[in-house]
């Protein structure tokens, strides 16, 4: 895999969460609206963030996104950020909205903050309506704190069919200032390039205006959320949201800070380890499968071949039987919509090349079988278009996926 | 499901199959590619015969079929198709270039025919080389008939994971002659729209100018073959190819024979009648499921939508699972890449009613359930962007695919 950490200046914290940079609160609380797992969470800064977010593309967006968006456009900032699971209050109508509306007047009030202070976010079961009781008492039994348990209880509440939570932190030094950032969270069926059913909150102590905030969570977001795929379906509920309450004491982060390329690497680094436990958490998966497309004119094209071969229901259950079938690899392609010359074009699983120039390769199928059975596998795809590369992230697909998806309502 | 047979002047054939026209003959058998299943076949005209063909979008695209378009393109006749299975000889350069001519020259020498009237096409695995032995051997021992024998032996050699054997007839009425129409396909996994691993070989006694036939197929194919998808991927080998020998002795007909409609509709009729049959017959499928997409402003649009729908992993695995999850229709709608009000769109499960101008409608599981549970589901989308329709088709996802194709080499 690509290393997890390529710039020297960031580092790993270990245990690290959604609470390792300064000044943030947590909490995750079983609401009722699910039978016993925790569905209801917040995080929630010392003082009002920055803010920046980005949403599905898909054309449904539910309720919940309309409200968030709201919320940031007035001041560019929040305090804090409630999410339930079970219901995604999507495909609703004008009592969706004011459901989502309600859970944010209701947060701001216990919060004791002003309601557009607060993002709302949901995901689960689309075309059902908000059970506003319970979402109510969900909110009032928040205790926000800043332990472990905290960021834990709410990395588990917002899960859906996620069989385990997902979190990361990683710090860099800025004008002399330990910055941290740290990331929670879900995502396992429903998940393509361009957002998909997942939802991803970051915090970080930077100081930095919101327009900056969003233009850095722009530019890092196409190179990582929208690369996974686990199913090619996108939802009509997912954001990534950040928050930077500035609490590191940095002089606030732009393009022309010393730093501002330490600071996108650092969000690169969390975003991209989000989204690959993301992928590797693949409704059914049983391995983390990682394209690099090499040797494209642009990066867009390169991440674009890159997704349609990890988009390939065909590859994906070749990976699953460890079938070292190339030939699969060859149909994605030709049909991602990119011109390359197909002549030019080779193939290697981890070191084991099957494809040079377009030629077929004798290969060890022992070594290519081992190859595939560990649980995360690496397909490199050379071309000879020009020096841009792309990767994309997702997962194999297995019986278990069709169990999931089969009967998820029920 | 849509009538099949639109027109009242179009009668189906019982039994028929591509030797219910007048003219032609057939064969099927071992040539030792697979271990015991017919693997080679041919179809040939008495009589040259106009030609049309549509090919594979896929960037990569076999060998045989640059030959067959070099065949065609001499005079636009071909007398004879040869077709294997078991090797798609595809991705295998200049020797793979080399074998296919070498296949049809041994064709053209056993049927003493010029070279330039035959047609050849290949499908299986990717990235292998032909047995040209085999080939010739296979090659050798047809000794084409027009019994039903025949036919079926023809429909056995072209398949590959397909479980049953694809054909049809039809016929009409042109010039006061019985204008008959056959066909026989292959295909089952790797399949969407534009051609995927798909065969399609029609035949007809029409007498049709070869630039006439292929304005009709090109015209049809974009609503039948190309509306159809099992699992997204399109495959390197894909064709459907036409001949027309005029044995049937109407006026040949063009666009301003009074007819012309009628022959469109035959061919259509023939095309989508096979093009379900691939569909139900999709790996692993249980189910064939037919998505109506009406009110749209422009018949690509409408057939965009149904493709994307019918191409959900979400939707299939829902339809397998007998689950009235209508939101991820929404889902895969809302990633279509169409624009459209989302609160104008209706949907139902046949004539079960789950969602109206974009509000959830309360109805029975229990009904909806066992609509379901059948074996042909119809999938109804309104929208209020205009008044044009389009249809595609799939089927279910089921674990038998993942079983299939996790080892398909193996």
């Amino acid at each position: 895999m690509k290393i997890m950490n390529p710039v020297e200046n960031i580092q790993h914290i270990k245990s690290g969460n959604i609470l390792s940079p300064k000044g943030y609160n947590a909490a995750g609380v079983h609401a009722g609206l699910r039978y016993s797992k925790k569905d209801m969470g917040t995080v929630i800064s010392e003082v009002p963030a920055s803010c920046a977010a980005v949403y599905t593309l898909n054309t449904f967006q539910a309720a919940p996104l309309a409200v968030t968006r709201e919320s940031i456009s007035k001041e560019g900032k929040i305090q804090a950020v409630v999410v339930n699971s079970a219901c995604a209050n999507a495909c609703t109508g004008e009592q969706g909205l004011a459901d989502a509306y309600e859970m944010r007047e209701a947060a701001a009030k216990k919060f004791t903050i002003p309601p557009h202070y607060v993002a709302v976010a949901s995901t689960g079961v689309i075309g059902e309506y908000m059970q506003m009781d319970k979402i109510k008492q969900g909110i009032q039994a928040m205790a926000p704190n800043n332990d472990a348990t905290s960021a834990s209880d709410f990395e588990v509440a917002i899960l859906t069919t996620d069989t385990v939570t997902k979190n990361c932190a990683y710090e860099a030094e800025i004008d002399n200032k330990k910055v941290k950032m740290g990331g929670a969270a879900k995502g396992s069926g429903m998940i393509h390039p361009n957002m998909a059913t997942m939802l991803g909150f970051i915090t970080t102590d930077a100081a930095i205006e919101p327009a900056d905030l969003q233009a850095a969570l722009s530019a890092v977001t196409d190179e990582t959320f929208n690369q996974i795929t686990v199913d090619g379906d996108t939802s009509t509920n997912d954001m990534v949201l950040v928050m930077a309450n500035g609490a590191a004491g940095n002089e606030p982060l732009n393009a022309e800070h010393p730093n501002w390329e330490l600071f996108l690497s650092l969000l690169r680094t969390t975003c991209e380890d989000l989204a690959k436990q993301i992928a590797k958490d693949g409704e059914g998966a049983t391995k983390l499968i990682e394209v690099n497309v090499q040797g494209m004119g642009t990066k867009k094209e390169a991440r674009q071949i890159a997704k349609t071969i990890i988009g390939s229901n065909l590859v994906k259950t070749a990976v699953y039987g460890s079938d070292a079938n190339w030939g699969r690899i060859i149909g994605a392609m030709g049909r991602s919509g990119v011109e390359f010359n197909p002549d030019k074009v080779s193939i290697s699983f981890g070191d084991i090349s099957l494809l040079e120039h377009g030629r077929p390769i004798a290969f060890s199928e022992e070594k290519a079988k081992a190859y595939l059975d560990q649980d995360n596998i690496v397909i490199n795809v050379f071309l000879e278009e020009g020096d841009k590369e792309g990767t994309a992230w997702g997962c194999d697909l297995t019986y278990d996926y069709v169990k999931i998806n089969a009967s998820y309502r029920t």
